[in-house]
């Protein structure tokens, strides 16, 4: 009886939401001007439903801003996926490059990609970083740990704690975003490597999965496929084709991600243990030019349905749960950012339906990450521009 | 700039919820057997989104219970339309009734209706109650204030605050709730007395208004209409049919009600200073019987839309925004009783607008009141069985 609706409506939900869109398009469309931006003293100003929002351009000249972690003194740790991490503080100074990155493969998408805290950085200053890591044969994501050191100018003790099991060439698809569970353990999230999708419904690779992993990178006892001997022990979910964005639902502790389409099927998922999500057999896409179906439809009896699809895709990177006080009518919303269609998707929850969206901040950049403050803001990357951005109620 | 979206969009608003409402329909019929409630240990189980829903029944043999409040001490204060007021215990007994009451018009739908406790009920012990007084021409909804005594026994020191200028026959439309404002101020929600609709548009008539005193029923200078001299100085907002659904916005404060329309044509509105709420001109609601169109349509540029609107209409009493901690998901959401439909009806909200309802506990009786308790549960009494009901999560 538990969730007896949800389960018993797929159809229903899907079709509600298309049309929520439909009148949501013709909305954003009959704004018109209103969406375009307007310089203020205190930085750009954006319309929303909540008010006009201020864009504060915290620091500048960044190179392919990848993924921001606070740290607690309030100044962030910034990757650029060519390689660097960055320390930026409050008034917007860049510090010179963190030492002790590893080399990392930086072509296509590759390169470094998302850092994130220890749950005890306070105590060990423990940072958890994923990259592309070269091989003599290609590339593969890896996830390795340090210990950032007092001053914030080197890593310590890095040690790599994972490696995928395949490393082809080509340099689409790595994923790869971290989060710690309530639990202590570490999600990653995959890409299927773009060549080889058909490995994202294979359970015996690592390509297009989310992985559960523990601080060491062993494998906890409890994952779904664990004792299977064909299948890899660090499957959480499978049939992803690349996992970009990635965060605890604050009330259930839940992961949700949300991944890349190929042209269409832009997805957002509650991530559970066990299932499948169905990528490349099941899914809203189709081929990039030709327009082609990939797979067999759009649903399926074992498959997950996702929380929502965008068609066209939006390209969606980062991803944050909102809880703070400075937008109170935003408490529960969850945001999106937006790489080809350059904005922030705010979604509205109901329980774990999304039931509405508004899109904010449309030609800012790409953005291609998004978190919560811990002064109650949103803060974003802008990849393009290669700017961190602080988000105010004006 | 400020909410530009949503004032500019108001045809697009109604388009969207419509579809969702349609597909809403088709999912409550789909969902079928589902919707049925079945017995358990500990109290009536009805299926919800949020998982499974307990009805305890608190307290039985009430006749026609209308407005219920808590007392600090964790008992209930519950009206009785026939006129009575009685203390209900946490473990279900039901006082002899409290002394005190003035006599009322207790015919069709007139009697003892809402029941509030002032801003410093903890000192001065101070409720507020509204009721249809009868006048040697007919009976006017009223307002008074008194002291509830230590033991809860008798109403001392009963101050007629205020009575309605018109007094006509008839036994329908009395409003009314009572909502003390962040500013201390009390709103006080009439009806049109259902012969005399016409009236809902005279600035200079009580009926079919909001109304705004203080405490002591004295008007309050910063009144929208105050210094009028051919306006009721009282009005806060006008154009109503008959409200008795009313409660504060948690974040913003703003008042907001419901109201029954005629056939078709029930309202959510924020209510506002100085705004007209269209009836009987503006409405989306059909005559009784004929179904005839009424006044000049549903919209109007001087005429505030409402929120939602219900067609078929629900006949809706009670209004509560959820704070509390039981359902983590519903927090922000509103909920609304229903007469006609036996229903209680859950809002989501996305700022100022209803995003999705979802009708909980259908057929379970006459909802008339919903309120949040202290215990962040939600209570309601039904009006057609006597009773007091607390909901839980199972």
């Amino acid at each position: 009886m538990q969730d007896g609706k949800v389960r018993e409506l797929p159809g229903v939900r899907k079709r509600a939401l298309g049309l929520l869109r439909v009148a949501l398009v013709v909305g954003a469309l009959a704004a018109g001007s209103t969406l375009a931006p307007h310089a203020a003293a205190t930085g750009m100003v954006y319309p929303s439903e909540a008010g006009p929002l201020r864009v504060t351009e915290v620091a500048r000249g960044l190179e392919s801003p990848w993924a921001l972690a606070f740290l607690p003194d309030g100044r962030l740790l910034v990757t650029e996926r060519p390689g660097r991490m960055r320390i930026v503080d409050t008034d917007g100074r860049v510090s010179e490059p963190v030492a002790g990155v590893p080399e990392v493969h930086a072509r296509g998408q590759g390169g470094l990609l998302d850092v994130v805290l220890g749950p005890d950085f306070a105590r060990d200053r423990v940072v958890v970083f994923s990259y592309a890591e070269p091989t003599t044969r290609g590339a593969r994501t890896a996830v390795a740990r340090a210990r950032l050191d007092a001053d914030g100018l080197r890593l310590e003790d890095v040690r790599r704690i994972f490696a995928q099991d395949e490393d082809p060439s080509g340099n689409h698809h790595w994923g790869s975003r971290l989060v710690f569970g309530r639990d202590g353990r570490l999600f990653v999230t995959l890409g299927d490597r773009f060549h080889h999708r058909e490995r994202a419904q294979a359970l015996d690779s690592h390509l297009g999965k989310v992985l559960r992993i523990e601080p060491d990178g062993s494998v906890p006892a409890d994952n779904p496929l664990a004792g299977r001997a064909d299948a890899r022990a660090e499957i959480w979910s499978w049939g992803h084709r690349n996992v970009q964005g990635a965060a605890l639902h604050p009330l259930t502790g839940e992961l949700w991600t949300h991944e890349h389409g190929p042209q269409g099927g832009d997805e957002v998922n509650r991530t559970l243990a066990g299932r499948n999500y169905g990528w490349p057999e099941i899914t809203h896409g189709r081929e990039y030019v030709t327009g082609r179906k990939i797979g067999a439809g759009s649903e399926r009896a074992d498959v997950a349905a996702p929380v929502l699809q965008w068609t066209p895709s939006i390209a969606p990177s980062g991803m944050a749960f909102y809880t703070g006080d400075a937008f109170p009518q935003w408490q529960g919303n969850v945001f999106v950012g937006a790489l080809k269609f350059q904005l922030l998707a705010r979604l509205v929850l109901d329980g774990e339906r999304v039931v509405r969206e508004e899109r904010l901040l449309e030609g800012l950049g790409r953005i291609r990450d998004v978190r919560q403050g811990p002064d109650g803001r949103l803060w974003l990357l802008d990849e393009s521009g290669g700017r961190v951005l602080r988000i105010d109620p004006q």
